[in-house]
């Protein structure tokens, strides 16, 4: 194996990140040159997603990478090393920032904000897998990340009090398969229509997972709390803002004490301890419900006779109609958003690429909230003149009434004779018949809420032969 | 009280049913002449539905009529009496005529198939009562009228058979507000685009009532049967087609051994015997879900591990793409509907109406299946440009994840200056956020099912002084 002995370093290789300079990589010490490898990568140009970085996260993600044959093909492209002591410098830690304790995160990771760290995955790897990569899964932070002593920690139900090893230990364990999703998923559709408060994201903030943890309905009844009593179930996270109020929420306590809602309170995700962004060392899991209430990082749970009286459930989450205005809402007439609608997304190809060929296969993904699961997707080349079904595959054990997780869906389309681009639309029609409205105009709301019309990319055809 | 002994026939009294030739009713032996007292009646021209016929089928549903003042106003207007012997001639029963139990109806109904018996309200009486007279409640028969001889009736619960004594006083008895609406309900708009297969209902299949009658989980709990054993439950009838087939259907066993979904076995409506066209003896009341698995005059409940083989459960109520035809449609892959998606219509003013003034105050019904309620109705008279929301009223006491019945609503819109013509269009909200499709063409399919776009009226303008 012929490996030139460039010593480069690390910023030379972070120039490197575009067809025209040529796409450079590393992995452990090595620099390879992928540019001509690309047309022949299996995963396509999801590649592009290391230009001019390394490669080693990704194939945490993508373990298919370690095998003998691909270290063979990435030697093969090798042009160089690293300086020994080129190490990318970690900004100095402000030991008065409050997001000091956030970890670090994935870098293909799309970040909307950084403090507090909002982020999600590229759209187009979010259909690679029915769960979602720890690594992968979107961030929705309100507040700098707490730092929590395990052992010392206690979670107050009611009036009891439980260690982590309680919880682990004396209750029975539960898990279940559940996508969570931001209530300002595809937001940024929104707001090319019309400016609309909220953090632009597109459509990857909503992820799936396993999660393991105990009944919240157990660990009502534990602490002597009677669903029937109560209307509404508090959630109260450790996380505080700059004056030390905690983010807060709460659930319908009909949900919260209904062992088929399947609300957990959960200390693993994916079979492993709940990372840091994702509620180490508790959060709490309410399939089918908007992800601003399955509160992180959760200390406090109670039982009250009024929802949570938090900026989150009482200013901040809630769907007006698109002819509400700032100035005409009404928050104390509103409700605060609970179950998610139908929803659905086309993640592959990536809005604006390229394709070829006489037919394109699209993928992406659908859900629905409340234990409803997807009956149908249908993608339209045509602006819904046609509709084409798709193949869908997802958790078949799940049952009637608890379809918590997303399903998958793929299908190939005909690319018209001499089309020079292509604007394609899917839709998902869930198991009690609701499908999705068709236009942005329909769903468009102030806060840019729970956009779940038609999702679209437009493609352009290369016809070159 | 000055009234003219003329003596008139039946038929003379039924050629007046127009402006043109003047509208005339009846009331016991009087013919009475509304033709100018028709601008003043505070029901509007829903007077007309009694147009050369009887009022008191109409006075029976609107109770208010029954004052003296109305009969003062009612004998002011008398022009003669209805000659004594003139009775209406009934049709001579045909002792081979398969629908010979059918009952009579009332006369307000409007047929779309005589027999089997299928009707509907006047749309515009709809949104006139949250509960819904059982006369004008939508009547959706697949076969004859069953006799039944309710003292010699044994309902097969499994393996055990109860007679209609035992199950009034030996189980716990329970009343729910449903909602009930045909899977074909405004199937009428969906002819219009192209045509599908099914009875032309308009927007007033469906009906609320409250339904009193034993839980069919307590009942499958007496008989031995554990829903966790089993998938399905099967529910039959008594009414049978021409060669001894009776009338079956099915329901998620979930659902029918979940006391929280509320299915009952009822043998009361609106605190009345079951009328015959509603199942007398009894009736299964499936809260949220498609009328046709409400099985009406139900012998027989078992359970299943498969859906019931019946033509209705398996070649019947299944929705289909816009894209599928009856060629391509695969029953066997396809599922049975049960869960109800959002919907909504306008009741008032009828489509077609002339309206005059400054603005229109519009009225119906907005509805949602699987026990969530409606979260909001709007109305928009510019395409969805603008949207007015609607106030409602329904069931204040109905739970989250109970809401079994409608919500009706009111809402005034202003009328453009000078408009000679309105289109006006309405949407719900359900409580998990979904929306009404906004196109016909959207929820077009073959069998013309489940029909939940936006429900339009057009309206004249009358713009004189």
């Amino acid at each position: 194996m012929q490996v030139r002995q460039v010593v480069s370093s690390y910023s030379v290789v972070q120039s490197h990140n575009s067809k025209e300079a040529g796409i450079w990589v590393t992995y452990k010490d090595g620099i390879y040159d992928i540019t001509d490898f690309m047309i022949g990568h299996p995963g396509g140009d999801k590649i592009l997603l290391a230009a001019g970085s390394s490669v080693e996260p990704f194939w945490d993600l993508y373990a298919i990478h370690r095998s003998p044959e691909v270290y063979e093909i990435l030697e093969s492209l090798r042009i160089g090393n690293l300086h020994p002591e080129d190490k990318v410098a970690r900004p100095a830690v402000n030991p008065n920032d409050p997001y000091k304790h956030d970890p670090a995160r994935h870098p293909a990771l799309k970040v909307n904000s950084a403090k507090p760290f909002n982020a999600e995955a590229p759209g187009s790897l979010l259909a690679d897998n029915f769960i979602t990569p720890n690594d992968l899964f979107f961030v929705r932070n309100h507040l700098p990340v707490p730092k929590v002593d395990p052992k010392k920690f206690r979670l107050q139900v009611g009036g009891k009090q439980f260690a982590l090893e309680d919880l682990k230990q004396k209750f029975k364990q539960h898990s279940v398969i559940a996508t969570v999703q931001c209530a300002g998923n595809r937001r940024s559709e929104l707001s090319k229509l019309k400016a609309v408060n909220g953090l632009s994201w597109s459509h990857a903030a909503i992820s799936n997972a396993e999660w393991t943890g105990v009944l919240l309905s157990d660990l009502l009844t534990s602490a002597g709390i009677n669903g029937e009593d109560y209307k509404h179930c508090i959630l109260q996270g450790l996380d505080t803002d700059g004056e030390g109020n905690p983010y807060e929420a709460s659930i319908p306590m009909e949900t919260a004490s209904d062992p088929k809602k399947e609300a957990i309170v959960a200390f693993e995700m994916n079979g492993q301890e709940l990372p840091l962004d994702h509620g180490f060392p508790l959060r709490v899991i309410v399939p089918g419900t908007v992800g601003a209430r399955q509160v992180k990082w959760v200390k406090m749970i109670s039982a009250s006779q009024e929802e949570s009286y938090s900026h989150w459930q009482r200013k901040d989450y809630m769907l007006f109609s698109p002819s509400t205005g700032h100035d005409t809402a009404d928050y104390d007439k509103a409700v605060a958003i609970q179950e998610y609608p139908t929803q659905s997304a086309i993640c592959e190809p990536r809005n604006g690429a390229t394709i070829e060929g006489s037919e394109v296969t699209l993928r992406g993904y659908a859900w629905s909230g409340g234990g409803r699961g997807i009956m149908r997707v249908e993608v339209t080349p045509d602006g819904g003149k046609t509709w084409y079904e798709a193949d869908m595959h997802g958790d078949e054990q799940q049952k009637r009434h608890q379809q918590w997780a997303w399903v998958l869906w793929e299908v190939a389309v005909p690319v018209p004779d001499g089309a020079s681009d292509m604007s394609i639309a899917c839709r998902a029609i869930d198991s009690s018949h609701n499908s999705q409205p068709e236009k942005l105009e329909s769903v468009w709301n102030i806060r840019g809420l729970i956009n779940n019309a038609w999702h679209h990319i437009n493609l352009k055809v290369d016809n070159e032969d």
